[in-house]
């Protein structure tokens, strides 16, 4: 009796947020700064600040491991670089960073064609452990089954597994993908996965036993994997999705899987607005890789890049900005937002009232226009 | 009977616009400017143009109190700055415009760290007193109780208590917590309040028994507050907002408690767009740090760039635009909205056919698009 | 027994669309131009292509009437102006186009100040009539009741009454409020009037027996109107509006009153797309500016500039483009759209499959992008 | 006993997206590029690689259609340009590359007013043939009716029939419109229509028994088509639309009628994104006309650029960015996505677990900001 004539189906695209197009709505209640606290929980370890620093060749060594440790946060390992491959890795950063543009990503291609060796994998544990600082280690999938027994064996306490993007199902011909759910079993530690932007993904993962997401897939319009590949996320919107995942979780499970945003961070206002958004903590390199005491020598780049048939981003010379201390805790004469990402924090909470991150979760938010004029009148009534 | 899923909870955003992104529609009534009314009250004072001066150390002296009292309008002076501190501000003020960037952050935060005088905070209510002008004064929350009365004892007229984010119910360990409800109790004087941008802040604040309140928190992109913090509302939203909080207000307790835009408005457009968006008055800092006779001598800064640990903000050179009549009244030939301002309001409202303030609330706005693209055209057919 | 409490209510803001916001989308028929037909009507005048030249003494004098009359289009005299000022106005043009912008302003508000002559608005329309064009004479709302007997007396054709914001109802101090109801009664000729951008104050204006309703206010982001007074509606989405009131009026009353999308169109796309918003004719001025005929001598300038107490915009240099011949027929080796806009717009009406101009207002468009990436990539592959 | 006033109309706008606009969301499964098949087919043809080289004479040349082949993919060869006029196009190709902007658009115009002669039709279809390569000619509506014939003898195999809108209902004065449906049951060959960016009127040219359709008009904010007329629909909505189309006309004939996203694609991820929107094959010139073989010599041009009476677009200069084989297949060093097209794209439905471009078709997609502000930090901070 009823005969509907089925409508043209049309793919519906679902609006997304970067970091540049929201911003906070301050609170009812405010608070001091000093009654907030910023605690990070990952298994059973538990960090003063919600900071870690990524697992790059440019951002971490053994060195800022330890020193971010005494900060009161947590640097990743990346034992699928240069700290893997060399005996003295210095040498091999010291070069990087002294080569002409011309000559650099040749050099680079040859250095990461050097194998990796098992032996340095339990070194570079071995000394973090011996500074006892928490000893995170980051591997790739492929590589995983292989060096995580050697991760744990020299008694690594986090590990990280990841790609620029990361699925509970991955289906290859060339290695039997891996299981999260046999290896969170089978290894007594911690094993933080990533990267994933989605509802779904994120609770797949999640279901597989992981003590931690990482969040974040091109991000940006001007990412690489964006341009080269059209794929990514923004930040705000794969936070808010991921988030939404680990609460799904918890309810479900009773398990509370905390998510980093990492990617694309560069000032205070990024880091708070991923808060807001929902993280747990926040994964950030190039700021780091800006500090004095950073491997990269004023230099970053990314794994990626390294792919000799398909290179995405390159070697970006970020200079040196400020201290490891400095760029959490200030003090800074800086206004831009790019030290004391600490104080920043405990600033936005109070103004939205919140004492922990948790509750920074419920600020509020607003899609704002990412495009200011401020400043502009200035050059125009100036030049009358 | 009925078994739903829960559904998973992503975190909603809510869209939000600046100045550049509005514009108003004109009536379907017109009116000649002459026949428009202007006026605007605070507690018991009504003053001929809504405008104020920003409590700023660069923008409000004892002059400018004076020379905006006589234009009709009122200016703010700011008792937790160098007026407050100097026996002779005049002395820092031109040190401070003459010192090279590379030396004045470290002068600035040295001269805001000598203390506030008592013996000043009277003195100068006494000066303004002595014109016969309105004595508005601006302190910030945590030396309210120690310096009101004070402010009380020599003849001020109004009260203002700012900073960045003021809340009705703000939670401190160093400080009891400053209780409206009780100040205005206390005080015989009305007493302004702010800044906050949205409905519930705002209804907060004017169930205290406040006076008025200033609208705008972090307004633009490129504000140091969104930059470093993430903090902050579009003035055209925060000002919707809070008016809604206002007519809320009005309908709850039969009270009209005025709301003043204050930050982010620098050109004619601006302040007519405040006005349709719902506002009773604008307070405006830099187009008067503009002036001929402005202290900061074509500088400019905010309080919060003083902070020793987050400064946000910088001494800007804005340079000399106008003379303080000029920028009210014109008569201008400045084409770009920088002069003139109650000019341009009075043909807006007309062009709105409002005949007051509040009903050129009434007026009808667009999101519009707010990169223009006139006048490339002329340089693409030049080139050719 | 049901007890509602009232939601506070917000202002809410419509969404409103420029030229760079839009695009038309091809039809499902598409016609060869060749078939297609551009006639406009107004009042018993049908005019061979859809365009009027702006009343603004760089843009048409008594030599501009005559072409554009051959041309097929209107141009319209402003008689405001300095046409009505001076026996020899291209003796005052000449000196305008030749003064350096440091004193241009001066000699213009001082040209401007020059009183009309009763006597020149007879001459000017007998020099129109006598080439046997159609003297279409602009005049501002103030001086209409005086000077309009006077066009009508010396054989004028077609009046037009233009402000920056026309209401069908001004309420003013200084003179009666002109009464279009009255005036279309006791003129012969048909009455165009604006500018309008509103769907109310369109229907309104229409209701008074006018014959035409120029569309356009504050059209783009840089325009003064917008700047300096916040107001201003995009042309697309007023075109839209008052195109709505002009079918609205049609039911109501069986009479089809044209409107003519007047200001901010530069290229033929603007052109192309204003027709399929519901324009049924383009008023155009810069683009006639830059011709070799115009009495603006590569110079541009409206009328608002000429206020003494708030000008808005400025001389603009706009250099020679073309002849008006080649600006609406080309032929071109132009590819930017600035010249054969007939050819554009026959063409845009036959890939639309519109053989008239009603029917163009039926084509589809859609909200697009305004920024454009096109030609970026090159740069970056050649600086590799 | 109920009368409703009729509300008035406005014309809707539908929101569109460009390549810029969105972005592809990884997927809950990932795969191995390796697992990934691209495979692509019209009519009995079937291609490894989804990529069309565009009939324009600066991209195609029997040279390009030969290496083209080999590689995989289909190159169309323009027969209403340079190679149906000259025996020797490589003369006047060579002439254009080294002619200055200011002669070469005059030049440009003389050589497109040389005659087609139909013996050179055969006689390129016999170049492509003896190589074994696949033939696919393209001519344009009007010459079609008089030209495929001769294609058809000389042994082409797929004709391709193009213009800058091509709808199933031509209608026209001068020649009798060209009736799709006549011609598909005429010709032996597939034959690919278009160009075409809506629902409807791609489901109109399917219906006439059409093999591909080829979907693009204007597409960019820049585009010409979109300055000089108005007219075009960014890419991403244009694909969904079409693609939309083809899902219907496959329910209701059970044939797939492949669409092909044409023009504007510069970058890997432009085309990731063309085949998430739904399209099964892409059409790209400019980074063909960028490569060391391509007929262009570095420089770009449309075909609409020759009208003599309203030209859109100009030689553009490309220059050299890579070889043919390196531009779908890498290996590159390049990380901008210019390079190693198909590489990208099987590493993009790999992170989507899309095992062929019809699951490709399911990716998740969102509109993403695409103004980023990566990078600018470094600029700031270094600065200080």
């Amino acid at each position: 009796m009823c005969s509907a004539k089925a409508l043209p189906k049309f793919k519906t695209l679902k609006p997304s947020y970067g970091f540049d197009e929201v911003a906070i709505v301050p609170g009812d209640v405010t608070l001091n700064p000093d009654q907030t606290n910023t605690d990070f929980t990952i298994g059973e370890y538990t960090f003063k600040i919600p900071f870690m620093a990524s697992a790059m060749d440019s951002v971490v060594d053994v060195k800022i491991v330890k020193h971010l440790h005494k900060l009161g946060g947590l640097a990743v390992l990346n034992l699928d670089g240069i700290q893997a491959r060399y005996e003295n890795p210095d040498e091999i950063l010291e070069k990087i960073a002294k080569l002409p543009d011309s000559e650099v990503t040749a050099y680079m291609q040859k250095v990461y064609r050097e194998p990796i060796k098992e032996k340095l994998i339990g070194e570079r544990v071995r000394q973090i452990k011996k500074a006892k600082a928490i000893a995170a280690i980051s591997l790739v999938p492929a590589n995983t089954k292989k060096f995580a027994p050697i991760v744990a064996e020299a008694g690594g306490d986090i590990l990280v597994i990841q790609s620029t993007v990361t699925s509970a199902r991955h289906i290859s011909k060339s290695y039997r993908g891996l299981r999260f759910a046999e290896l969170t079993e089978q290894l007594k530690m911690p094993v933080v996965v990533g990267n994933c932007v989605s509802y779904n993904a994120c609770l797949e993962l999640m279901r597989t036993g992981i003590a931690g997401v990482l969040v974040g897939v091109g991000p940006g319009a001007a990412c690489t994997s964006r341009e080269v590949l059209g794929i990514g996320v923004p930040q705000i919107t794969a936070t808010i999705d991921c988030a939404a995942a680990r609460d799904e979780f918890y309810r479900e499970s009773g398990k509370y899987i905390p998510i980093i945003t990492d990617g694309g961070l560069r000032k205070g206002g990024d880091i708070c607005k991923s808060f807001a958004a929902g993280t747990d903590a926040v994964m950030i390199g190039s700021p780091i890789a800006q500090t004095e005491e950073a491997p990269g020598r004023g230099y970053h780049w990314g794994m990626s890049q390294i792919s000799p048939t398909l290179p995405r981003g390159t070697r970006i010379k970020v200079g040196i900005n400020t201290t490891l201390e400095k760029l959490f805790f200030g003090p800074t004469s800086k206004t831009h937002g790019t030290e004391n990402f600490v104080g920043a924090l405990k600033t936005a909470m109070g103004f939205c009232g919140a004492a922990t991150i948790q509750e920074m979760h419920n600020a509020e938010m607003v899609i704002a226009p990412s495009i200011g004029t401020e400043g502009k009148i200035y050059q125009m009534t100036q030049g009358v």
